[in-house]
Order: structure tokens, then sequence, then C-alpha cells
């Protein structure tokens, strides 16, 4: 399983845990989540963030790697409760980087 | 090009925008950002984690997107300012979601 | 001049920088983040939470004070975007820690 | 009971709280925080300036009170982490706003 396939698999899971999808917020974290609404899932987005900026000032690279992975994590709960995929995030990331070739790539329909 | 070489391709950029690799300060974002250290590059990351949180209170899915790309792009420079790479972020989000089969990609050198 | 005084005097300047009461955006910085609108001055309350944070991980008291003053400053001109003041924060301060004698206060007009 | 009493009141409970002062952890909130060490309050910070941002944006005059409110109160428990006073951050307003009269103020020991 490459990386492209990491993120697409963990947007399923969350999407997955969405209560309209079945997902139970007393057995699931991100049914919890989903189930109290936007503004819990953006206060942890910036809870995330603050930890990120704790674990570089602190100089540990393992930390800072695991704090990234919990606020990329977070964001694309965020991005479950509008519909929308990592796939949308990767597209712009290609769109304003101009990699030649990917303008195809980002009009395209991805899920 | 798929995803996993979109992030991988972002690193890249970022990677040669680092001064000690002739990134210039004076002509990159990035190579700006770099040379004014770690605390300009994280508080970039609380700004975009700021205005990814109004985004979504906003209900804008298009400005969402891009605001998370935001957040994801600085990450990642933060990420190499450890000398750190979206693939480890991604192998940490494998590992802690019990992916079948990551184990070993988690433990794989990557770049 | 007391500190309640210190911060009724700033919230007042903060409110003469209003472009409705005759701020100009060219020559003062708080009436440029009103004239730029809330989500301008938003994204500073999160960028200096961010930079009290990197202050107090570097353990220089010096600058969480100036960082802190910082915070509280741009909180100000939230709060004035909306028509509050200090006064109003310190009534809710006073309220939950259970001062007595303060309920009174609290339910008081003050500006 | 005037507003400098209230946030120098609130600074004394604060400090009251401290373990080394006989803060209780299992009773207290505050105690709580001082015990889990300076990462702990940060977050608080973070997630405080998130929640200020989300009332903003809901426009809501109270809550905004309510959040901002919590944001001086553990901007202020960092204050006291590293034994400062809000005292101290009214003296650095007052100096930066170049109110008249108030360099010996700044100047002046307070607590």
């Amino acid at each position: 399983m490459n990386e492209q396939q990491v993120l697409a698999r963990v947007a399923e899971v969350i999407e997955s845990r969405k209560p309209a999808n079945g997902g139970d917020p007393a057995g699931s974290y991100v049914a919890k989540l989903f189930d109290k609404g936007l503004d819990a899932i953006l206060k942890k987005v910036g809870e995330e963030a603050t930890e990120l900026v704790m674990a570089a000032k602190d100089g540990d690279a393992r930390k800072l790697t695991y704090e990234v992975a919990d606020l990329w994590f977070h964001s694309m709960i965020a991005l479950a409760a509008f519909d929308l995929k990592p796939a949308d995030v990767l597209a712009e990331l290609a769109r304003r980087e101009g990699l030649s070739g990917l303008q195809e790539f980002a009009q395209r329909p991805h899920n």
C-alpha cells in the first residue's frame, strides 16, 4: 500500500464514522467528534496546531511527526464535514506548485 | 502523477529552497521562511490553522480546501526544518490506523 | 493611572481608530485591521497566541510578557469589532471566580 | 472592587493554586494544569484562541466575551508559570501605547 492509498484509506475510515454512515459516537472517537459538530472538530485543529508548535520548539522530531499526523488527521475530519477529500487538497497543492502535467489531474473528478 | 508523488514532489521543492541547498531568500517565499528560522515557520502554521477554522466557519468548501493546502504546505516546511518528510507522517497515520500490512512500510527507510 | 485605566484607555484608542470614528487605514495599524475586516483581526489573534506559546517554550519571560500584551491587545480589537469593552471581560472573570460583591458590578452598565 | 482589582484578585487565586502553594490537583482545575506542566497550559491557550475565533465568526457577542475571558484567564496561568503578573502585561500595554505619564508606572515595581 503506497502513501496515496494511506490518505485515501484514512479518509474512508473517517467517512465511515459519520453518524449518517453508521458511526457510533459511543464507540468511535471520530464519530463522537462528528456528533459534537463542526466547532468540536475545529477546536481540535487549533489544539493540534499548538501541539505541533510545541513539539517543534522542543526539537523533538519524533513528537513533531506525531503531531503533524494528528493535525492532518483532524484536518481530514474537517474536510469530511464538507464532503471533501485529501485528494482535493493534493490537487490544490499540485495546482499552486505549478507541477507540469498536473493541471489535468487537478480537474479530474476524484474521490 | 499520483497523489503520493504530489506530496513527495512538494517536499522536494521545499527541500531545494533551503538556503543550504541554494534557496534564495530574495526570490523564494520558502527560502525566506527558512532564512527567518523556525519561529517564522511555526507562526505561519498557527496562522494557517486559524484561517482553516475561519474558512470552515464560513461554510466555504473552496476556501477550506485552499486553507488545508496552506496548512499542510507549511507543516511540510516545519517537517523539512527537521529533515523529515511527508512520508514519515503518512507512515505514522498508517501505523495508528492499524492498516494491515503497513507495519512493514512504516519501518522501511523512505524519502 | 492605575491598571483599570490602562485597559480602558487602550480600548478608547482602539475605538477611535475605527474608520467610522475617523481612523485612517493609511496611518494607523488598528484602523487598517478594522478596514480589512473581522477575519484579519482574528488571524492576528491566532498568530499572537502562537507567538505566546513560542515565547513560553523559549522560557523567555520578557518576550512572554510582550506576547501576552500583543494577544490581549488584538483580543480588544476583536471585542471592539462587536462594540464590547475590556470591562465586559473583567466582569465575566469576576463573575466566574465568584468574587463576593461582584455580581452587582457585573450587571451594572459599563463602558 | 474595580477592574484593576479583578485581574489582581484572579492572579492571586491562580497563584494560590500552584502545587508549591498548596494547590490540590485533585480539587482544582488550575492546580491540575500546573501539575500537568507548561505544555498543558499552552495547549489551553491555543484552544481558547481557537474558540475566540469561532465565537467571533458566529457573531455571538456573549460567547465572544466568555471566550476572551477564558483566553485571558489561561494567559494569566501561563504568566504565573513564569512568576509574572497581569500588571506586567498592563505596564507593557501602557508603554507601547505611549500613554503620557505611564513611563513611571511601567518602571515601578508591582505585584
